[in-house]
């Protein structure tokens, strides 16, 4: 390692040491009235009251303000299934990261099991105490049902992270790169290259937000997604009918050429010559970290427009311009779930904040401009009584 | 409701409003390097070391300074089986006076479950986000397989508070009013009035304390309990062979007849004349909360000592005593569980803060001293450590 290096580590190490957060109260403890408040004798009134009408557990607790951040750590930042014990720093992080930028406290949850079934009954189990459940960092299929039996069963807003909301800056980010080159999402040939967790949600999110679906051509490790393969999963299974109607065959290269868009997530590298097959004046977004699919600076020289999942180049689609404003949105309107229309509109909201000063290498807002959460929080909320999932 | 009634429920509702606890970051996160060394990238070089080395996950998280606080809700304060969200305000009072009295971070988890199976599997599989688990408000005889089947299940501190908080401060006053009034514990004949959770462990405790089994006799509601009886659940009949040498039968009354102790948790009323039948010069404890079982003005015409659960009469028997310090202690000490050893510590620890000060009205120290749970905290991690329960 370089000393440089050496000295990050440290750091890192440093500040990780006794973990990053911690629990405060916000009522005074400090005199037995206090205590007969907060705690008994008083406490019982309010438990009775919620007895009698469960919904008033949202005015008197923080359940209503408090989301769980759960994993199995099957699937954890780039680095695989390292178990629940060593998720517990990202998760920690992503608590952190709710608190500063959504106002949201958040706990994280690492789960020693890894079975489907018994996550969905431990996360059942223990959602009386949340307003939201933030599933992160874990493997597909397995996100995918989880994901959906939990919406189906839990009266609060279900959201996988790694698929929406990465697929929600994607659909910002690409709304403001084709603004810039002056094309419409409708016109546009995608390419997604990877059909893990977050390829399957930014394709869905794509179609949702305005891409033509017959104009989109996702690629597993095996090449191009089609209805004539055989050894589909199930959710590929349904990206094969929902795109590529044109029935396209092939790999990476076969798919790229004449294409406009191309979207990386942890598909694998990608070779110049297959880039250099695109349409000219194309956007290349190649997210997988920390090595992209494509060098930003080779892929300069083949689109007009490049982003990436790093913060040392520009355009970096962070998932923190998305989950912090989509929960405080969700949480301020008590919306029971999360709809295609709340994410498109987070989408919206995103891409609205930097609308005005586009520039090829500012088609994103910085993870800390302070503007994003907020409008992504109204915009969320809004979308949420429109798609009437509020009481 | 006289007016101050309806003054003190509009300050309760006031104060309870919007919950009583946040989530804050201990670290900065205001510049794009405190995300990197907080969040990605930096914080994988934390996931991978506790990836090959799983304890350091007490090091680098919050893992080892956080608590679950968890109930099913089936036995809330004395309002019985109300459910998870009813209970949600007393797990987060309790949370916090876990952080303002030991400084231990707490998180309320309230179940949508009341199966022992489930509750045991849920609780552990969350177990690895936590370094502790308080098990509350969880109703008898559920409460005794659940706290078991965890503490093997699990290398951390199990703790039913309602059981040991309760016994722990309960062997602490009985040790201060046995001193103040010259006597041994082992030479005292105890009644316990009550057989749920509390009723059990304080017996246990007093025995684990010095108080000889033979002379302890144990009232449920329908009287004394005696290895005769074919009515008893499994933990009254261990009571049944512990307790009761003489095989004493009958009621309350009977079991009081020149006892020099009675201790009251929940066992129902109590005639001022079963009391009057008590040996001169003795001790009752009444911690039935809010109506004592004896009327401590009525109590003091027939014993020298009178304690109640209730702030509002001297000696209140109080939880908070123990929790936070033993919390504190087992975590500083990384104990993989709660030892008879650590419970009588404490116990030791809380009566020696009054030691050099006993007055019959003063036999344990005010819930808010704030010397008790920093003895209470040193005195179990010393006694870990002597029982060989930590790394």
């Amino acid at each position: 390692m370089s000393p440089s290096t050496v000295e990050f580590t440290d750091r890192v190490f440093g500040l990780h040491r006794g973990g990053k957060m911690a629990i405060t109260s916000t009522v005074p403890l400090t005199s037995r009235e206090d205590l007969s408040l907060a705690y008994t004798p008083g406490v019982a009134e309010v438990c009775e009251a919620i007895a009698a009408d469960p919904a008033l557990v949202a005015d008197y607790t923080w359940a209503s303000r408090a989301v769980a951040v759960v994993t199995d750590g099957s699937a954890v930042l780039g680095l695989g299934n390292i178990g629940p014990r060593a998720a517990m720093p990202v998760m920690e992080g992503k608590a952190v990261l709710f608190k500063q930028f959504g106002g949201v406290d958040a706990v994280p949850i690492c789960l020693d099991t890894q079975d489907v079934d018994e996550i969905v009954s431990v996360v059942t189990a223990l959602a009386p105490s949340f307003g939201g459940i933030n599933l992160e960092d874990i493997s597909a299929p397995r996100c995918f049902e989880i994901e959906r039996r939990l919406d189906e069963a839990l009266p609060i807003p279900i959201f996988h992270d790694d698929q929406h909301g990465t697929a929600i800056v994607v659909l910002a980010a690409l709304r403001n790169a084709a603004t810039l080159l002056n094309r419409k999402l409708g016109d546009l040939r995608v390419v997604v290259s990877g059909a893990g967790a977050a390829g399957v949600a930014v394709t869905r999110m794509l179609v949702a937000g305005g891409v033509d679906p017959d104009e989109v051509v996702v690629c597993d490790s095996r090449g191009i997604i089609h209805q004539g393969r055989s050894d589909l999963t199930a959710p590929k299974a349904e990206l094969a009918v929902l795109t590529n109607a044109a029935g396209r065959t092939g790999d990476v290269t076969d798919a790229l050429r004449g294409a406009d868009v191309l979207i990386g997530v942890s598909g694998g590298q990608i070779p110049e010559a297959a880039v250099a097959g695109m349409a000219p004046g194309g956007i290349i977004f190649a997210l997988a970290n920390p090595t992209p699919e494509v060098h930003p600076e080779v892929a300069a020289r083949h689109v007009a427009v490049v982003a990436t999942g790093r913060s040392d180049f520009p355009n970096q689609i962070n998932n923190v311009l998305a989950f912090p404003g989509i929960f405080r949105g969700a949480l301020d309107a008590r919306a029971t779930r999360i709809t295609d229309g709340m994410k498109v509109a987070a989408a919206d909201a995103i891409a609205g904040v930097v609308a005005d000063s586009l520039r090829a290498d500012a088609i994103v807002p910085s993870p800390l401009d302070p503007r994003v959460a907020p409008a992504v929080a109204e915009a969320v909320a809004d979308a949420a009584r429109r798609d009437g999932v509020t009481p």
